[in-house]
């Protein structure tokens, strides 16, 4: 098997969309370039930022393919691959096999709330028969929790799940998990998903990040991970901070992955109208927040101001902001939301 | 459109597999029949007890297709239709009116936690564009929760929704909600999805219920619901203190929907090897709770007591045997797990 | 010991306050008696509602005081004992006997969130030791949960021990209880805490209610408790319909319990301010609180409208009225709050 | 005011009892010195770890008397403040800034779970009322929650309000204080209360930490500190993996915080028994966590190992060593509870 640790950063990309709301595959071509040309170590097709669950089986297949082919291996490819059951899930693992990508990801089973057991002996099955290596993946907002001693397990049964991508954002948890594994599985790469603690969770360990942000301002996540593992934290920190806001206003201040989307047309890209439907007053807000982040892009060079210009403190946090004399009912909802969410209340 | 409003026990029908892990027809068909004479109402395909996120989109078609053409118009069908996006799942129901089901069931978007507006805008499209009647499908455990208002305002923006199928199991819940759209919508009809309050949910005014224990034990659940409509209710109580100990063992004693799988099994179907893997442990767990099961059953008549006998408090609650000597790790395991579930801790 | 079963409706009383901050004893002799009058059938000082918490030992020791000499054995009285450990809540205990109470409530211990062990530990400790029966309490929201093997191991070994109020709301649960619990202890008491499922709750087999809106609206909470053991379960249900509508204005459009401290105000009594502070924003709300609060009860001919009148449809839902075109901030964000305090999100 | 920064260690002191269950004056005095001989920066009396709660008003008083007269202002003092109500807990500040203390530490408040705008009012009243400077602490498992707004609005109204001590763990929402924060309040304070995030809580800006384990092993957590501040990172990073493990033995396996208690008998101090009884599995689940914390303590050099010696990877995770082939019914009910704690389920 491959002895090399996955590393880096992997930019789990989004999908534009047509006019009539099918995959945009030029617009996709170019935005796959445009992430390579500014230093992303690897990309990350049909992730929960790329919307896999809001796409056919054969269209995830075509965004993968497509990307495959115009990255031309360039960079590695981390092949979100799951898909209804055990059996389409290989079958799914085998086809990203062919087309030549680095590795797959296979998040876990979610709708039904699984116990440790069975989310044990659905990666094992899988790890048993995939031809390729596999990244576990643990998002515990959105599917049943992969737990400790359950990636110690798979570690030790199955050498060809090689990685975790953690998206819970707990440091401890990773701490714990790098304790468990690497002393039997060197190779075992850790990836973080959680954008607003990257620099330590590379401080404790962690050998990478597949993260949403990167598909925004690749240029500041790389960056970060290069000042990380230089040492120089100073200067890190000042971009982990940043990145905070700028994360917290794209996932905090719109319905996930929206804000995200709104960033990267702001970038240049024909993002298109998302699959999942927005009320009105969501649209308006959308408006709203697309202005915030020009005003947080355009502090880092990467856009003009919006027209109107921006607010004096446009880097405070998203939080801080909160109570300002112009808030209205749609900010306090969503800064109520945001808080919940903060809090792992929601 | 439709001034019948929807009532009764639909049963949301498991279904068996082949041994090769594929949809096993002839026992499908012959299960429709049985659970039709044995007095359900209607029957409910790819609901949550149906595994439906463990299917194909052809397979989640077939298995309507079958269900339908067995059941030649004897009971109304309710078909689960959600698929992949707003799109998709309108294909869906142009599909499945095409079939002749009574109505289909929608549940909220998943994987994602929708924000009440997305589920608002999610819905309000699909009500737009159904040919056929929906039923909103809300169990916040599994997906994005469908609110109160939410429910009231597409009741009022959309005569294609006709009926809420709620499996929060939340009396004061289904109160709100029938407060909230009766008096615009008196067709509009409240179906609850949590066996174990079914006698309460029809007492409070619910229409009926989509209770997973009528796919195991349809006599019983369907003479719960005469006894309770007869205001029988010294009877009826009774059977419901029986059926939340049945219910209870069903679904907190083995991954869900295994025990009542396991359950059916023993009603006589073939019911095949689930397609979620199970762990050794696990699968000698389910061997266990097969005879506790047979237990219970025999008790109401519905079995032969297991070979090694039944023990005389063979009735008692799930979480009253938790306790006794000869409990082992896997039994505390899942009483721990099943508390924590009782009290929405997990 | 006792083998009259506690039953009926025990009201966890407000505590009035003076200019300064004190127990306002006057009236709270004045309110005491004007429960009575109306038909509460017993009196429940330091519950949640009567914030226990926010009085010092002794403040505690006195309230309780105060309403048994108030009382003169008109109706029991159920007298909340938990003080800072078993030792301290013994001495209540003690305390409470001699003052002739007809038994105290203890709830479970909270700010540290305790084991199930560790729970029944503590109980055990205080059922072997105290002088008086006790009533266990549960109420998960704010304290450690009391899962039903300890209630079930509880009462086998502690005979002191001889109710449970249950502020869950959760049916299932309390069948459960009674299914564990009843056959060995047939005088066990069970009474619910949650006013919002007091009919369906005593349909399944409970024996009363602590229910705050009783100290509210004692004429309709006895009411609702008469019908429903006569079995005019129609009028029953209306009756129980205009208490979720009551009872949620009162618990989520203020900080509990100043909804409940600002409706007893409106029956004629002065409440004094609370001692948790409140925002200027927080007091204005209750101001408007005020106004609704009045619409619902003069609809039940407790009150005169406010002099501004009252809207057509002042018996809806308070869900029900979400989006309305003059939300402020205020409401909308008590809405959120509100909506996921009732998923069980808060 | 003072414009000293609160800075370092403060180790969150447990109390001795004596046999009869009082306070142990004596052992409280050898311990208060112990510490501050190895190094820690401050001394916390009445937090979470020294069980305020357990305590009534005096013993509160009595124990932080006792720690300041035994410190004879070798190191700051900040003392657990909270009472029954604002009225009660400004009279303790009062008391604590008569005996000197540095600052006085004042949780939310808990039980009753109040809303932002509450929680601000009640430490805008008390910051503008009290003598001495005062933390905030925001421990949300166990009480209200401090937002990111709250402490940016009481940090700009109060500058008797000069640190938080946060225990949520979570290293985003620290850096969203920080950034809301410091700007206008450069000596405002952050201090960390999750040991298991020490080193990179630090790092993005934390002043130090009020750690549960520093009363344990303060040579550690001292040298965890320095490490950090000196930027020895490889060193510092092995250290809090230590720490990692350590503290996740301590806090997940047993009722929190007999753990401690335990470990702390094991440094030669004489705790005496808890005031939250045990059951007798506890009583022996402790005996046994007492050889495994021994085995840990001596890997330091701090303890003997016990007699029975100890298996070579004493220092690998908590986690990690479930699975072994010796685990019991025991372990596995804590292994369980440990998950579900760490993915925020408990």
């Amino acid at each position: 098997m491959s002895a090399t640790r996955l590393q880096g950063i992997f930019t789990p990309n989004l999908v534009p969309y047509t006019a009539s709301g099918d995959i945009n595959e030029p617009e996709l071509r170019r935005y796959v370039d445009w992430l390579i040309d500014r230093g992303v170590h690897g990309l990350y097709p049909n992730g929960s930022t790329g919307e896999f669950t809001r796409f056919t089986p054969e269209e995830r297949r075509r965004i993968t393919t497509i990307i495959a082919d115009q990255t031309r291996g360039r960079v590695p490819i981390l092949a979100g691959a799951a898909e209804a059951n055990v059996r389409e899930t290989i079958k799914a693992c085998e086809y990203y096999a062919e087309l030549g990508v680095r590795a797959v990801a296979i998040v876990a089973p979610f709708y039904y709330k699984l116990s440790p057991a069975s989310v044990y002996a659905y990666f094992h099955e899988i790890g048993r028969n995939t031809p390729i290596d596999v990244t576990l993946y643990n998002i515990p907002l959105f599917a049943s929790p992969i737990d400790v001693p359950t990636v110690q397990r798979l570690s030790e049964e199955c050498e060809r799940i090689v990685a975790i991508k953690d998206s819970s954002g707990e440091i401890p948890h990773m701490i714990r998990m790098i304790q468990a594994v690497r002393p039997n599985r060197p190779e075992f790469a850790f990836l973080t998903g959680w954008d607003a603690a990257l620099m330590p969770m590379l401080l404790v360990g962690c050998d990478g990040g597949t993260n949403a942000s990167s598909g925004v301002v690749p240029e500041l996540t790389r960056k970060l991970y290069d000042l990380t593992l230089a040492g120089d934290l100073d200067e890190a920190r000042r971009l982990q901070y940043d990145l905070v806001t700028l994360f917290d206003t794209m996932i905090y201040q719109a319905e996930f992955p929206e804000g995200f989307r709104t960033a990267v047309r702001l970038r240049g890209f024909e993002m298109g109208r998302g699959r999942q439907p927005l009320s009105q007053q969501q649209q308006s807000d959308l408006s709203a927040l697309s202005n915030t982040l020009q005003c947080l892009l355009s502090a880092h060079g990467f856009t003009d101001q919006p027209i109107a210009g921006c607010p004096v403190e446009t880097l405070q946090t998203a939080a801080g902001s909160i109570g300002s004399p112009s808030d209205d009912v749609a900010q306090i909802t969503r800064a109520v939301v945001a808080e919940l969410k903060q809090r792992g209340l929601m």
